[in-house]
């Protein structure tokens, strides 16, 4: 959709005060499209296109601008321009601009912004990051309940230009507390003079500024709602998380997820892979695997210790990578399915022993099959030859019921280790993968010498 | 949310006949809800209750169902009494449910509906899957242009309790093709005698019915849609996808992602983890597993042909395990991230360039950190002793140097993968991790054995 041919014909149009052609240029677009070419340009040249446009369109297509190009355009502004569309814009994208403004350009722009705005910001600012608080929008529709279907449709046609959804209605009581909702279908099918509190429903679903944002996705997800009422600490409705922030959670939420499986240490980046330096994808990579280089060592030091029966039979030597493969794999595969079920809320920690017997099976079958190749290869085509002091039988042996055991160890360590995290109210996506691999590697290569020993006596 | 103890109270109260109480049970908590507790009853005892409740209800409760126990419900009860259901039924999941119903049970029950049922499941269910059109509902508001804003309100009030959402009305010309759209918001907001075709926006979002269904999810995504609107390839409105499927799309997207990234083959699974049978899971992961066994011995075959290598400086089979783990490691982090870009489209194939710099700068990072430590490692702490025939820092040198290039190389090649794929137009996804990994090892064990040559001439 970019097509960065449009940016200097935008410039031309702006130079030779085409403003007419420029208007419609952008009222004729999806405001998300618009902004994408305006992301191309210098802070200046957008402030004066979306000045040919009305405050409503023109906060709709600021809303959807990149947030560091955001940040630059209200930085180096004059105040009143921001004031104005930072007045009209939804609450939460703006607090989510404050969040990422210098401490004085902030503090300085709040003084030009009327006192519920600035209010408005002050508080979504202040809850805790990653909560259904900050992440809401204060820009709700609510209604009383004593008030008749009619006065309630007029009410809300006064109201609705500044409301970010009015598809839910809620009914507030007297204390501001949440005691049911009504749609807008449900609205405006309803005879005009019922009274709100008799069509509303009664058993809202709701949850608390402070509750984490996943959870507030998935109910979201589950309930299918359009959006989520967030109450406080005294049941008084502070708030909505509507279905389109649901989603950028749950994508947010499976990355994170994905990069911790693969050691990625860090949280996700806001910006793309492309605009987040080199540096910073270094340092989110680096550590986790330092650290498993070190336990790589710790693995040769393994080896090492078994230096002398490798000597006696360096055949041995050549299936340690197969080992280790087989391993990392079934180890990894177990642990990323019981780990993406726990992610979905299909398991509880309670189903510990059915997810185990499950594994059990699963791995029971992926051992044997493993194992017998392993044999086959080994026994049918012995390549260099063996020693004279072993049997070609006892060698395959050894090499095919090590490739079975540890085929079920790994599967079923893979599956208990998330699950052990929970129980232990750790995040079970904390088990990268790499990880999980490396400690299959070590009881790879102890289960492998400890068959050499008992079945060959070395 | 599940409370087994209700099942036997509930069984308890429809023995006694106490229609009042199951009654209001049934109409006090969420459909989804009820749904859970009734999918753990007999398909009898199901429709014994929801029998209570209005056809309404009934059907919202239903459509909450596993699809399992709604086969069974559909299959088993009175033609009469299931028709009506499936009449009230959302239309996408009821074609749903026929597309899992045996072929003789489907025949049967379609002679059960009335005429326009009958040839919207028919409809449905000829999409071919994982396309727009198979998840799409045809239960969408469409208003023609030239009705006035007071009577599009009477038209929908009218229509509303069977539409999916009224929350977009789209508005078609007399050849049903799609020229426009209002919301319900704006709808009430506008005066009473304005034209629909005057307040309607014309650049309306929309896809085809043979459009994949994960791009129709993003475009929905993408642009905040509450429901997008699915044409035909003649522009005619042919239904509508919600935002609550695109939520559904991007989860099983997001699990079959993951699943092509530990090599778990097949799609993904309807049902829950602990449902789906062990020999499945194990179906789903075998294949992988004993392809990349074989990929194993292969390696295995490398390592033989430097047998002799090997024999005469045995250090370095402590360092095999270390040289695979890392390699392993970066190659998959780097294709996992640049996989999760690609997945949110923040990549163009034609970006691989700018890719390839940026990942060969976090290489050089990583690959010089890890080959420092290896190198002291060897250097300072050489454990057993050197053969007299080598200096200590040559063998540091080969050990650590070869570390440097395996990371390189596997990062670089782990980018390289899903960004050819994509090129080559297919689905970057197949690229799994241990796949790479098997690649990395092979690559890995010819750094090694090559530097072992070049340095100490072995």
């Amino acid at each position: 959709m970019k097509n960065p041919i449009l940016v200097p014909e935008l410039r031309e149009l702006l130079k030779k005060k085409k403003f007419a052609i420029l208007k419609s240029f952008l009222e004729e677009s999806h405001p998300k499209e618009i902004a994408e070419y305006l992301g191309m340009m210098r802070a200046e040249e957008i402030w004066r296109l979306l000045n040919q446009v009305d405050i409503y369109l023109r906060s709709d297509i600021f809303q959807y601008i990149d947030i560091d190009v955001q940040v630059e355009m209200v930085s180096g502004s004059m105040k009143k321009n921001v004031a104005e569309l930072l007045t009209e814009m939804p609450p939460d994208d703006r607090a989510d601009l404050f969040q990422h403004l210098q401490k004085n350009v902030a503090d300085r722009l709040l003084l030009y912004l009327p006192i519920p705005e600035r209010t408005d910001i002050i508080k979504l600012t202040s809850y805790r990051e990653e909560t259904a608080g900050a992440i809401m929008t204060t820009d709700c529709a609510t209604l009383n309940e004593n008030l008749t279907v009619e006065e309630a449709i007029r009410k809300i046609r006064k109201e609705a230009p500044s409301k970010e959804t009015i598809y839910y209605i809620y009914v507030i009581s007297d204390e501001e507390k949440l005691i049911g909702f009504v749609s807008l279908q449900k609205l405006i099918l309803s005879r005009p003079r019922q009274k709100i509190g008799k069509i509303m429903k009664k058993e809202v679903i709701y949850a608390y500024t402070d509750d984490d944002q996943e959870n507030t996705a998935q109910m979201i997800e589950e309930y299918d709602l359009i959006a989520l009422p967030i109450v406080d600490r005294s049941e008084r409705l502070a708030g909505i998380v509507t279905y389109d922030d649901a989603i950028d959670i749950i994508r947010d939420e499976e990355t994170e997820d994905l990069e911790k499986l693969m050691a990625i240490s860090g949280g996700v980046e806001e910006k793309s892979y492309l605009e987040v330096p080199a540096f910073v994808h270094f340092k989110k990579r680096a550590f986790w695997v330092i650290i498993l280089a070190f336990f790589g060592l710790l693995t040769g030091l393994i080896v090492e210790a078994f230096q002398e029966t490798l000597q006696a039979l360096i055949i041995l030597t050549f299936y340690i990578p197969l080992l280790n493969a087989a391993g990392g794999n079934t180890g990894s595969q177990s642990a990323t399915v019981v780990l993406r079920s726990l992610t979905l809320n299909e398991l509880d920690p309670g189903d510990l022993l059915k997810v185990l017997k499950k594994e059990f099976l699963i791995s029971l079958g992926l051992s044997i099959c493993l194992g017998l190749i392993t044999f086959g290869r080994v026994y049918f085509f012995p390549g260099a030859g063996i020693p004279e002091a072993f049997t070609l039988m006892n060698v395959s042996l050894v090499i095919g019921i090590s490739l079975t055991l540890q085929v079920l160890w790994s599967t079923i360590f893979g599956a208990l280790i998330p699950l052990l995290a929970t129980r232990l109210k750790v995040d079970p996506a904390v088990v990268s993968s790499p990880l999980l691999t490396t400690f299959v590697d070590m009881g790879g290569i102890v289960i492998y010498f400890t068959m050499a020993k008992l079945i060959l006596g070395i």
